[in-house]
């Protein structure tokens, strides 16, 4: 059997994002995309063998598999934007139910509180989550990631945390797994049994975490059913103490560590994720100024959630502040049914740049290559290079900046994923 | 020839708007959408027949076309939203080129003037449009009324107003009302030689004036090019009393009147909108409380556009006062190429419910049945009644509150335009 072969030719503006495979991007370093203009990317097996202007590629695949015809699928770019796939490094994807009720109330003026009376919020996930089975989930979860895919998305982290007991956090990591074994696009676990805690434990939240410390966190361990370990650090949920027992427990048993950090009040969480080296601190909007610069020094990403700001209707992270402290920044969707019920990166991209001023180049290196280091994959995915994984985009715009300008619109045309067409035109290919 | 028949049953929530297509909607009647639990909807020759529960829908059916089969086009809506088309009562849909790299300098701190001086700015447009063929104009805005479509958008207003010449307005309205000839979109014309002053008029804008008020609009007029006027009433664009100069004469020409008003300052462009009985003022940012309260007294329709405010980094119009003063309020996308670049319609719906607290039945109306009167449309569009034409749409939502929730993701399946299926998963079906 030949493996496959894939050619893509004269592409507009050809967003390599090459030479950042070992660590993410910074500061003046995330506005360089490596653009080669009349480029052209060539794959084989799933894996790019070759990156450069159209003639490069046409002379590199001549050595390779000889003279013309290949027997390869080649696109036409038509002077468009190619560019790496999405990478979305921050979900809460498998879970039942939707909450736009909640969306109504807060219009009309209801607090949180209220929201949770009147049988919203958080736990009421849990309950549909709890009453679903793993094939229910599977099926509402294979929709999401359908979208996510028609809006350019290639890689999906995933987290739990809508369980909140031992076996039914495992049921929905099972669900992850299974989804990154049947969908297209890959899907990374992060174990979040730390996501709330759960009324049973309501007057007795160190309960929980010794729960989560010492039952749970082995069991995922065990059954090799995630790479991260999350938790939800704030005022009311997981204190900065609860939060480091838990990460450092995470971290004995092999889970890196991210965290969901000064979202609603500048708890301390970016200063943690920097003591414990975390792989990402996540949120951010009340990280302190000293939080963000040991971030910083620690080389900690800061995955922003302009999506979650913007559907709370609450201020946005200080995006400028935090590259111009040296943080790698990367995006994501933060995909969930109460804050962010979004599969569209392109719409926080544009939230990113008209709502936190973050440039059309910027934009690009967080959702790409510094989202891929966010989970642990920047020498796998996130930059059109030699020897990565062939996940790639044609995009209905002529240049990086249109991507931005024309807002609004997905602006997603061709999906390649492992070097095979995954969907084009809106629609899925199979 | 037998009429085409459609019918749509079974959907979740039919919303109807009905009886509102004397006088929009206002106050708290922009909330009532006369929504019909497992409803349906039939069509004949393009125009609406039948309207009710499935039960009731059967009954006309069988009464008009006997028993079935009745060789007709039958679409399930399985349990989701079926509502009338989008209308989009602002653009600028017909216009050359496009100006991202003004989005970049803006984001690196250039002002206004320093883009202009970059050779940026609407005068920019106008070059371009001027260079442009009526043939390069038809293909360029077909693409975007696609977008449109695929986005819900059945009837669209388009004004003149980048070519700034008699003989540059006459071709961008005829290649509208091409548009109108050539695509199921409906366009609907406005006159608006009043965008800018041209360059060639810089020290005599008032000679300006005369041009429109003497030549172009005698011109449109006679050539049956628009059915509306319009004026950019701002400071250091048209006067107040420019603007109710060039509104008057369009006034005696047939031609009814629109305003650009308070953007940027608040000039007194809602005041003139009531004082003149204009069908719509829109934009206002800046309208002042007794331009507000003198806009409800009139009637005028306002017509906000926040896509506008969220492109430009500006704040947005205060919705909620302007619908507590009794004013009708639609939406629009106000599509141009300098602060306005998208075709979603489902983007401003979002944006005007997180970002002006519209709630999501407001939302609705002021993209309807308040759109339609804002163009003179109420009787024949907007709304789903027996003799109305058949625009309507199927969306991925089970009510109407989801299509808010799901925010940034264009949430229409199935279009129908006058009777037949326009787009259907996001392409257009011929
Ligand atoms: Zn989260
Ligand atoms: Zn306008």
């Amino acid at each position: 059997m030949t493996l496959e072969r894939l050619v893509i030719r004269n592409a507009g503006q050809l967003v390599t994002l090459a030479g950042s495979s070992d660590a993410p991007k910074t500061g003046a370093g995330m506005s360089e995309l490596g653009i080669i203009e009349g480029g052209g990317v060539a794959a084989e097996g799933g894996i790019i063998v070759a990156v450069g202007t159209d003639e490069e590629v046409e002379r590199i695949l001549r050595d390779r598999w000889g003279d013309p015809p290949w027997n390869a699928t080649v696109l036409d770019a038509k002077r468009r934007v190619v560019m790496p796939g999405l990478v979305d490094p921050h979900t809460h994807l498998v879970f039942a139910g939707s909450r736009e009720y909640e969306l109504e109330m807060r219009l009309n003026g209801a607090t949180y509180m209220e929201i949770l009376q009147a049988g919203g919020g958080i736990l009421s996930t849990t309950q549909a989550t709890r009453a679903a089975t793993e094939e229910e989930l599977h099926q509402e979860s294979t929709t999401r990631l359908d979208q996510f895919l028609l809006h350019g998305v290639t890689t999906v982290e995933a987290k739990s945390g809508y369980g909140l007991t031992t076996v039914e956090e495992l049921k929905q990591l099972r669900v992850a797994r299974w989804l990154n074994e049947t969908h297209p696009v890959d899907v990374v676990s992060t174990f979040m049994g730390a996501h709330a805690i759960p009324s049973e434990y309501k007057t007795d939240p160190d309960g929980y975490v010794d729960l989560v410390v010492k039952e749970m966190i082995p069991r995922v361990a065990e059954e090799g059913l995630a790479e991260f370990c999350d938790v939800f650090c704030e005022a009311g949920v997981f204190s900065v103490e609860q939060s480091e027992r838990i990460l450092r427990t995470g971290a004995e048993y092999g889970l890196a560590s991210k965290i969901h950090a000064d979202e609603i009040e500048p708890l301390g969480g970016a200063e943690l994720a920097a003591r414990l080296g975390a792989v990402s601190a996540d949120h951010l909007l009340k990280a302190s100024d000293a939080g963000i610069r040991a971030m910083a020094e620690a080389g900690v990403v800061a995955v922003l959630l302009p999506g979650t700001a913007f559907f709370l209707m609450a201020p946005f992270a200080r995006a400028r502040d935090i590259i111009e402290a040296g943080v790698p920044v990367a995006l994501s969707t933060d995909r969930n049914p109460g804050s962010s019920p979004t599969e569209s990166m392109p719409i926080i991209m544009n939230l990113a740049c008209l709502n936190m001023n973050m440039t059309p180049a910027e934009v690009i290196t967080a959702s790409t290559i510094n989202a891929a280091h966010a989970i642990g994959r920047g020498r796998a995915i996130g930059s059109l290079e030699v020897g990565k994984q062939a996940d790639l985009l044609i995009m209905d715009a002529p240049n990086v900046p249109y991507l931005q300008y024309h807002f609004g619109v997905n602006p997603v045309d061709v999906v390649v994923k492992k070097g095979k067409v995954a969907a084009a035109g809106g629609r899925r290919v199979e």
